[in-house]
């Protein structure tokens, strides 16, 4: 055990802190088997029902994935279900409609003092700034204006998006080894101004719902700013409380 | 144990069921202290460490509550922290500010088709509808309109609402024994209508949150059918995901 654990916090608490410093580390990358729990006893030196319930907790919060016979994976944005975890958009049909994103624009900038205080950057630091449109069963639905931090994502570029098949935090997760976390919604109501009016395809002063979101990685560093509009004519945000 | 469990089912989930049949049967009260790990154990007829694991599921569903060195605690609308699990209206600002219900009516009708459907009864049966305001720093934030089942709340007035010291859902709990464990929103950005715009003092036509509710107390019985306007010009729908 480091002597550098925190003190006062039960043991499998520090085992698990461990565990999440070598996922930030990069010891085991999204997708991957990590060892078995015998093997992490031996290394950290605590039983094993200590590090399952490590692994417990890193499972109910979703960064690692526990498969039947197969072992603990780490979890990664192409599980099926990370899709619905960060997009909580659904048809009011009931009907599960194909999405498709449609990137716009990607362009880099400097962070102004909202950019710079929603990514914990400095006022001026480098961003990538990426316009996309999300579109169910052919339809304009969403208008996400999305800021990266620009040293991270320096290779981000419009093609990449275009060329890439899957989701976008799938994108962010493969090509610069970013995986998010955790995210956090304000969500409003708002009039559609021109701009998106005519991406939404709405008449200007339609209310649109306002979603803005900070996406974590590990360690609760912020790695996304996320301003989207949603027309929910057809759609609706959907959320589980309790 | 039972013969009725479920197979297949590992132990510590079928002791977890049954914790949920007695508290839906009412044995113990929310607020009040349920037997302790062991006396459970002995009459499940089993570990108390299976016990525990199916009150550590239990716990983090919110429906009991752990205190330290006290023991473990049927959850209670009365804990300070269910009012925002299930009111997720924050002000933008940052600054908490005292919320204050207005029941405005209280009346008897039949269930019509959406609200039957929403409450799993049948079109005609009885319901009771409530509206009410809610205010935030003494300024209309919220206007809801809330369909109970009939026959459960057939005692509901709104001199009762008017006295209660308590939230909402406190009220519910306390004088008609249900509890609410989870509800199921469906959120999106509507036009106020005249009415609405009057309540809560927008021009007709300005963008609010449309927040429409359904309540489950044990056994996924719903209780309650919701639907809010939310004003969101001074706060937001906060969200956490992952």
């Amino acid at each position: 055990m480091s002597s550098e654990s925190p003190t006062y916090s039960p043991l499998y608490r520090q085992i698990k802190s461990l565990l999440v410093q070598a996922l930030e580390a990069g010891e085991w990358r999204p997708g991957e088997l990590i060892p078995s729990e015998m093997e992490l006893a031996t290394r950290f030196n605590v039983s094993q029902g200590t590090v399952r319930k490590a692994i417990d907790e890193l499972a109910a919060e979703n960064l690692l994935l526990r498969r039947q016979g197969k072992g603990t994976f780490v979890a990664t944005h192409n599980d099926p279900r990370a899709f619905f975890r960060f997009l909580r958009l659904v048809p009011l049909s009931g009907i599960i409609e194909p999405a498709r994103s449609v990137p716009l624009e990607c362009w880099r900038a400097k962070a102004g003092p909202e950019a710079a205080r929603a990514l914990e950057l400095k006022v001026g630091e480098p961003i990538v700034i990426v316009r996309r449109v999300l579109e169910f069963a052919g339809k304009a639905v969403v208008a996400d204006e999305i800021y990266l931090p620009g040293e991270t994502f320096a290779g981000l570029n419009l093609e990449m998006m275009k060329d890439a098949q899957d989701s976008f935090y799938t994108l962010l997760e493969s090509r610069f080894g970013v995986r998010m976390i955790r995210a956090v919604e304000r969500v409003r109501a708002v009039a559609a101004d021109r701009a998106s009016a005519e991406i939404l395809h709405v008449a200007e002063g339609s209310p649109l719902l306002s979603v803005e979101r900070i996406s974590y990685t590990y360690g609760d560093k912020p790695m996304e700013w996320r301003r989207g509009l949603y027309l929910t004519q057809d759609h609706c945000y959907l959320n589980e409380l309790g």
